[in-house]
């Protein structure tokens, strides 16, 4: 049994305590919980025995600082996570209370157990196993750990953009991912951006009887209807003017390694998805429409009736909210521009149709061929004793856009979760043999990357 | 001066007195002031002079019933007004307090002033007038008043349905419709039915994150767009198939009076509509599309995410509320067949959709060319001094086509409101001249009615 396996039910029990702290940063009634849990990082980080640790005060939440600088002449890596939580509700759906962690079935069911406080306690433990068992480790290491994720908050960005000395790195690592399957060691090594915002569309100047002005009066939520349309087919095509122009295609070896993935189509379509069919460019493989490919999405319209009943109103305006997700080499300025303008080409006549962003991310992709990416993989193959596989994710990750644009460096995605965990939902979990493997996997690529090259 | 000149003090203070009471038919805890407003016409009809008053109970607000019917050989006109009205928010727009009647102007001002407890009104102060000058009327008259026709009580439709012989009549008179313009009398002698309900389009089983699955995850809300543009093109063509078989364009003789009417396009567009451009079909003339032509309309869009911020969910399900207004000689059940089939016809991929009605109403459409509609005509002309005009309304009256279906007889539009007058809206009011003059106008017309064919 080594070091890592002995201490397993510490770190349960560590881990435990975490996620008892209801750290919410969509709520302001959680503030103190957000405090809390920022000073728990930062004792954790100091008995692990880390030095200069700070909670970094800004416009927001506090970030958690910390590191360990005494490998002169080896790598500096930075190290990513953080230890705000999503809000629990539904709560009734709960099996057992999203602040009481609870394991069953070899699984800790708590929020934050996957997203992300399992994962940023692999981090720490990881390096506390090191510095316990050896006094040192084999490179450097800057741990950044932040309080706003779930809320796109801003403290990280602007501090990040600041682009202090203290922060600097040869690569930084997110633990904030998932496996591709159980016990399947998995590197993300792309992330959507996205560009979200409102389409607003003006009608009349006040709401219409439909009997008295039907036929004549300008229809806000059917010109939205209209300019949606217009922005992206029914094929799952994008029909915004040169949307396409910048998408770069996975490589051949790329497809191949994807094709190759362990998946059941049909199980996800109607498991996962819960669909009747699966949609989106026709004679595009699922993977590459999930993870290469931009999309266009509405999340909600509002305008006019939706109570009970009938009521007969042309409403004056309408509300849509719309989001693109970006491929590498999209870039928001310009996806933006390029969605403004489409929206006010499609404009049908009595309405006037604007696009107001709301908020966006660059896309990613990271070659994998680089020095911290194959020493992560090595590191993941050696503990979960499988081949390490490359994928992306449809999903956004705005750190690592801005870790690539400030700081010139690339990112790790070296993450632990499982498709299954349930984040963002009730019963959010995470699989306890990867929370453990996860901590010796990366201890172990913190000793690869140490080794002599 | 005439005996209803002399009154009109009378007349207006009995009028206050009505619209004192709040009967606002939506609200529940209304229900005592909704017997009162029953009561009330009941006493009012009472002390007119009519007989066999009552207040017919059944399953909703009372019918309020009187009847006069010692004119043997002359014809039997049925009476309809109603005396609920709409709730009176946003109570801050309001000058003056909505059930605290005040005259500004000429006018006076009050929920239910002119939809339709003035109109109302109108006919029972015709009716007394004559009874008390002659002692006798020159026809039989029956009032029927109801107490629903804000929230579409079906109270009426089932008590006309039953065809009872106590409201047998040869023509029925409604007044509870507007003059064109001001001093200009008016009859309506068509009224768009309609089909109103939801669309329901289901996707996933569940919620889903736009990062994760868009690009193969169908999205209700955009399928719902897609359906909408299916169903209704950019032209304001509606694109259901089979839908104008039906639709009999009107008389080139009607149409020549509508180009007649003194009407201000821009006017209309810019004040009365407030949009930069009106649409509708093109090559057709604005009073067509409104009145003689179907219509589509969306009036909500319930389904993800519309508050403040970003959330990137893909619905599970979206419901539109959309209704189409029809017109003579198309029919609700055909056309809510038609669209149910056109619905399904135009679904997406990966998406079901089903149309359900909530509720329908035949259009209606007079032949001017009756003794009842001349009649009227003749009265408001001899009473305004001008030629009556006649129009139809892009509206629909349900209780119309429960006449004509039921009971196999004509409806008389006579109606003595304006288009300024605010129904359903803060400060709504009733030209007090149209008040004082649509009393003699009824009751010119019941003369008229009397003379020997």
């Amino acid at each position: 049994m080594n070091y890592f396996e002995q201490h397993q039910q510490e770190y349960l029990e560590g881990l435990k305590t975490f996620l008892r702290i209801p750290s919410i940063s969509t709520l302001s009634e959680h503030k103190p919980d957000i405090r809390r849990a920022a000073e728990f990082v930062r004792g954790e980080l100091e008995r692990a025995g880390l030095q200069n640790s700070e909670l970094i005060e800004g416009d927001g939440n506090p970030l958690v600082y910390a590191e360990w600088l005494g490998a002169p002449g080896k790598p500096t890596l930075l190290l990513y996570g953080h230890y705000d939580v999503q809000p629990p509700d539904p709560l009734d759906e709960w099996v057992s209370p999203p602040f009481e962690p609870e394991v069953r079935n070899n699984n800790i069911y708590a929020r934050g157990s996957a997203d992300d406080k399992g994962q940023t306690y692999i981090l720490v433990k990881a390096v506390e196993g090191l510095l316990k068992q050896h006094g040192k480790l084999p490179i450097n290491v800057k741990f950044l750990v932040e309080g706003e994720e779930e809320v796109g908050g801003e403290h990280i960005e602007a501090y990040v953009a600041s682009k202090p000395e203290r922060i600097k790195a040869d690569a930084a690592v997110i633990c904030d991912t998932e496996m591709f399957g159980p016990e399947l060691p998995t590197i993300c090594v792309g992330l959507r951006g996205m560009v979200y915002g409102e389409l607003h569309v003006q009608g009349a100047n006040h709401d219409l009887h439909s009997g008295v002005y039907g036929g004549a009066a300008p229809n806000p939520l059917m010109a939205m209807a209209e300019i949606l349309c217009a922005l992206k087919g029914p094929d799952g095509r994008i029909r915004i003017p040169g949307f396409y122009d910048r998408v770069q295609p996975p490589s051949e070896k790329e497809r191949q390694a994807w094709a190759r993935l362990p998946f059941d189509e049909q199980e996800y379509k109607e498991k996962e998805v819960g669909a009747s069919d699966l949609v989106g460019e026709p004679d595009v493989p699922l993977f590459e429409r999930l993870w290469a490919r931009p999309t266009l999405e509405v999340h909600g319209i509002r305008g006019g009736f939706i109570g009970e009943g009938a009521k007969t109103v042309i409403p004056a305006r309408a509300v849509a909210k719309i989001s693109t997700r970006l491929v590498a080499d999209q870039n928001p300025a310009e996806a933006t521009e390029q969605i403004r303008a489409a929206v006010k080409a499609a404009c049908p006549k009595g309405v006037t149709a604007e696009f107001k962003p709301i908020h966006s991310a660059p896309p990613s992709l990271v070659n994998p061929n680089n020095r911290y990416i194959e020493a992560a993989a090595e590191a993941m193959k050696q503990v979960f004793g499988k081949e390490t596989v490359y994928i992306r994710s449809g999903g956004s990750i705005p750190i690592v856009g801005l870790f690539d644009a400030h700081l010139g460096i690339p990112s790790v995605m070296m993450g632990f979760g499982l498709p299954d965990d349930n984040l963002h939902a009730p019963n959010e979990k995470l699989h306890l043999p990867n929370f453990y493997r996860g901590i010796e996997a990366v201890a172990k690529y913190l000793e690869i990357l140490g080794e002599p090259v």
